[in-house]
Formats: C-alpha cells, sequence, structure tokens
C-alpha cells in the first residue's frame, strides 16, 4: 500500500470505512448482549419458579403414577438445556480463594460434557503415575540407593502430590457448579489430601545408618500409594462403563462424578469393594502407626502426629461413604424389586443418592 | 397437600401441569441457546474480519491524520462491547493444567470489571500480610525466640507464600483471557516465585547454639518481603490513581493489569522507582549471597542453590521490565511533545506498551 495517502485514495477510503464498520460492529454487539440477558434472564425466572414448584410438590406424598410424572418433570428440566438457566450452585469458598469471582459455569451442555470428558482423562493418566512413581521411587530405593531414599526424589513426588489434589480439587468444584452431584465429601477428602502433601514436604527425610527404621513412615505411605493407584485405576474403569450405561439408558445426566467409592455394574464391584474396604483399612493402619511413633517419643515432629490424625480421618470418611452409597444402592434395588417402574424409579433414587 | 391424589384431583392437575411446562422450557432453551450461539457465530466472524484489517492497514505507514482514524477504529472494536467477540486469547498451558479446559472469558464488561476490581482487591489485603507476616516473625523472634526462628511459624509463611502466588497466577492469567494486556514477564515471574516457595518449604530450619548464623538466609528473605510489601502498597495506590485517571480519559480498557513497575502519575513515580530499584538489587544481593554459601560448602542443600539462581533470575527481569516500561513511557511523551494529537497517540501507544 505505498500509494499517497489522502480521504480519496484508495486507503482513504478503506479507513474512513472500517471506522464506520468498527462503531456498526459495536451497535450490533451491545445490542445482542443486551437482548441476549434479557432473554436469558426471563428463562432463567421461568425455570427457578418452576423447578422450586417441582420442590414443593415432591416433599409431599403422592401415588406412584403422580410421583413418576413428577420425576419425569424434574428430569427434562434438570437433565436438557434447561438446566444451563437452574439457579446456579455456589461457586464456593475454596474457587473464589484460587480464582476469585469468575464465572466457571458453561452455558452448552456440550461444553459441560467436554470438562467431564476431560476430569475424567486427567483421572485415568493420574491414575497410572499414581502406581508408576511411588514403585519406581521403592524400586530404586532397593536397587541403586541402599534402601535409604534419598530427600530430592521423595520432595519431587510429595510436590506433584500437591499439584495433582490442588487441581482435583478445582477441577471438581467446577464440576459440582457444572452440574455434577459429585458427593461432598470426595472434595472435602482431597483438601485433607492436599494439606498432607504439604505437611509432607516440610517433612525432614533423614539419610544415615538407621534410616530404614526411620523412613519406615515414608515406605508405607509409597506402598499405600501403590494400592491407591491400583484402585484408582479399576474404579476409573468401573465408572466409566457405568456412567456410560447409565447415559445410553437415559438415565443419567454425564455430569455425574462418582468418586470410586460407589456401586453399579455388579462383577467388576465384587472386586472393587473389597480392594477399597482394604486400601481404608490400610490407611487407619497407617495413620495409627504414625500416632504410635508420636506418642513413643521416637519422632514427636508436629508434623507424625498431624498426617496420622489426617489419615484416619480420612480413612474413617471414606468408608461411612462407602457404606452409605451400598445402602442407598440396596434400598433402590429393593424398591426395583418391589415392582415399581424400574426406569423412573431408579433415576429418582441416583438423583439423591449420587 | 392432604387431598386424594388423582388425575381429575387439584394436585393431579397440577402435576401433569408441570409436565407440560419443562417440557415448554426445555424447547424455549434450547431455541434460545442455539439461536445466540448462531447470532454470536456471525458476530464473531464479523468482529474478526474487521480486526485482521485493522491489523494489515496498521503494518504499514499512513499519514496523520489517517493513523489517527484507524486507531480510532481499533478503540472501538476493542474497547467496547464488541471486544467479547474478538478472538480470545489461548487459556494458556497454566490455566488448563490446574482447571482442565473450563471456558473462564466474561462474555459481559461489567463482569470483566467486577474481576479485575477483585484481582486489585484481593491485592491490596495480599500486601498488607505482605507486610505484616514477615515483620511479626523477625519481632517475635527477638521478643520471644531468642534469636532463632522455629520451624512451623516460617514453613506457615512459606505456605501462605505458595498460595498466594498460586491465586496471583491464576488470576492473572483469567484477566489476560479477559483482554487485560498485563506483561508475560509479571505472570512468568510468580511462577518462579510459586517454585521458590514450594522449595522453600523443603528447607530445613535450623534451630541450635548457631543458629543466629544458619538463619542468616532466612532473615534476609523476610527483610527483603517486608520491602516487597511496602513496594507493593506504593504500588497498588499508585496503579489504581493512575487506572481511574486513564478510564476518566477515556484511554484506557478497565482492564489493563499494570504490575508495579510501570509508569504514569509524576509525583508518586519519584517515590516508587527507587523503591523499585533498590528492591531488585536487593533481590539480586540475597541471591548472590545465596549462591556463595553454597559455593563456600557451609551449606550445599540443592535448594540454597535453586533458590540464589531464581533470586538474581528475577532481579533481572524485573529490572529489565521496569526499564523497558520507562523507555516506553519517555518515548510516548517525546512524541507527544512533537506536537502530535495527545490523545489519540498516548492510547496508541499504551496499547502495545502496557
Amino acid at each position: 500500500m505505498g500509494e499517497s495517502p489522502g480521504e480519496s485514495s484508495p486507503v482513504g477510503g478503506e479507513v474512513s470505512g472500517i471506522v464506520e464498520q468498527a462503531k456498526e460492529l459495536q451497535e450490533a454487539a451491545a445490542s445482542l448482549i443486551s437482548r441476549t440477558s434479557r432473554e436469558e434472564d426471563g428463562l432463567r425466572q421461568r425455570v427457578t419458579s418452576l423447578d422450586s414448584r417441582i420442590n414443593a410438590l415432591r416433599s409431599s406424598k403422592h401415588t406412584d403414577k403422580l410421583e413418576e410424572e413428577i420425576v419425569r418433570a424434574r428430569y427434562v428440566l434438570s437433565e436438557g438445556d434447561a438446566a444451563a438457566f437452574l439457579p446456579s450452585k455456589s461457586h464456593g469458598k475454596f474457587l473464589r480463594m484460587f480464582l476469585g469471582p469468575i464465572n466457571v459455569r458453561a452455558n452448552r451442555k456440550d461444553v459441560q460434557l467436554k470438562v467431564k470428558e476431560e476430569y475424567n482423562n486427567f483421572r485415568d493418566r493420574t491414575a497410572y503415575l499414581f502406581l508408576f512413581l511411588p514403585s519406581m521411587l521403592l524400586m530404586l530405593r532397593s536397587w541403586i540407593w541402599d534402601g535409604c531414599l534419598p530427600a530430592l526424589p521423595v520432595q519431587l513426588y510429595q510436590a506433584w502430590l500437591l499439584y495433582l489434589y490442588t487441581g482435583l480439587a478445582l477441577r471438581e468444584n467446577i464440576l459440582r457448579v457444572n452440574g455434577s452431584d459429585i458427593r461432598p465429601w470426595w472434595i472435602k477428602h482431597h483438601y485433607y489430601a492436599m494439606a498432607m502433601a504439604l505437611i509432607s514436604l516440610t517433612w525432614e527425610i533423614e539419610r544415615g545408618p538407621d534410616c530404614a527404621q526411620k523412613q519406615r513412615g515414608v515406605e508405607l505411605f509409597l506402598k499405600w500409594a501403590i494400592m491407591q493407584g491400583v484402585a484408582m485405576i479399576l474404579q476409573n474403569r468401573y465408572q466409566r462403563q457405568r456412567l456410560y450405561t447409565r447415559i445410553a439408558l437415559g438415565k443419567a445426566s454425564r455430569m455425574d462424578v462418582v468418586w470410586g467409592e460407589t456401586a453399579g455394574v455388579e462383577g467388576q464391584l465384587l472386586l472393587l469393594c473389597p480392594i477399597l474396604f482394604i486400601l481404608q483399612g490400610f490407611e487407619a493402619y497407617l495413620g495409627i502407626l504414625l500416632l504410635k511413633t508420636a506418642i513413643a517419643g521416637f519422632s514427636s515432629d508436629w508434623q507424625v502426629i498431624t498426617c496420622g490424625v489426617l489419615l484416619i480421618t480420612m480413612a474413617v470418611g471414606n468408608f461411612a461413604n462407602t457404606v452409605q452409597t451400598l445402602v442407598t444402592k440396596s434400598k433402590v434395588k429393593a424398591k426395583i424389586k418391589r415392582g415399581k417402574s424400574r426406569q423412573e424409579l431408579n433415576q429418582g433414587s441416583l438423583d439423591k443418592s449420587l
């Protein structure tokens, strides 16, 4: 564009054209945004009022037929596009602490599903690392490090754990905002795990002649992590399969996240449940072992006591939530056996329990 | 609602009504969402094509008058509602690592401004804690702890630093996605600071007879943090004032974030610049001191060396960025002195430099 510039030159004409166009686009954008938000607000009001009417009806007793209708209305409202206009769950303190007041709710169902898919992929990747990293540390310990772990690799692993649990807690909070009915305990569980990873970073990794004795806690922790990795891989496979089955049956929205300890596909459950209970028992045993060392005065750092208490808390919470889920599940089964409309009821109960 | 349930009862009527209404709302939501996203896509295409035409025109030489027009067109497009439809900046690896593929871009200007306001408030609160916490640690050290810091309070402080820098890095990435032209260095700077906080957590805080000597590094770090707090408070006041001036003059969008080392309000700058340079000098001195201890073999932990290198890197980067901003600013001034249209030019140059 080496032409002499001026109002009448081609460049000049083009330039005055772009200012006009920019103004036009600005006006179009302003009107689109205001119109859209007006329409969205209107729809939001209608959806909210219907939602509260449904909730009011649900709280009272009805015949099976009416109950089915109510469940159907709720299903239509909460599983389709209208769900985007349901009153949003509060973002929660954790998200506000890290991100500020930014909105993380996706309006479109396909975007929400993409988020959920990515969360599943993240957990898959994570599970393999969860199995691989501590196994490698323990193997190197006996092959190269003469039974004595050096500080740096362990601390790198602990830093990775801290990142991982922070990432999981953030993602699960985001999923919750996007309509997933993940059990609050699993998110809380990741807060505790974050605290433990942080504390373990400040924990001295001692070397020396009797380090095998002193590193007993670290060794047990790594073994627990390996078991955790196996359980996570099984859980992920199980949940994905179950989720796809439920989606195929039209029973669930794909936003359901069911961290580990829930029930569904019979065959795999027989394998999963014992592993989960063993894991929880091992977790509690580890916590008690840590408290014992602290009480015996062998190693009275505050880290030992805090980690012990955290591990026991997590074990108890995990156990209680697993049992609760199994109980809910067997209730659902009983209801189905009593011969009610299988599909509707299952939906209604899963809504509350998972 | 204790009435006998049935199709003809009031409850029965209400129930069949809600299913109908839920279906209606579902259809309304689906059509609103598809219509809105179609319209938004159309507008996005038009805005994007105009944006690239403006960029093409900007890269060639024009008379002052035409240049002014181009700047005006760009301003209309990028500062108003149309900006929401400009091609989005990539979310970046950091956000994807922690949050997954969730969209954090706000469509409405008022929401974007709320995010920015909250970021400013977060930084204000932070600055006072930044001043208060290390001061308290140093005071307690001489009053209560006999010149020897215990591990736990220092580690709690370091954990707070890690949270703080993670929160800042996340928020700044979100601001960037929302159209703020924060300099990439300030975000990178917070990644380094996160690494340092993490490393410092693994750093042993030794107690013992010669701990005053051994804790010299920690002491210097705390003193540097106090200075940092003072500088942050000055910066926050200065930037807010400057931002409000610029908004009042219609020169800037409120999404501009100018971390610390930029220029503007003359009087306060005379105070701010020397403090910033002293801070950067002290930061580099601290880094060199750490490397020296490592080389002298007094304390050869990898943490010492890594923190030393990180501090020097941050000092050099901060210095380079401050100088660069000052140079850009003086160029803008020179241009203004050459008598060009003050407002337009200022806008055009600040666009690139801040």
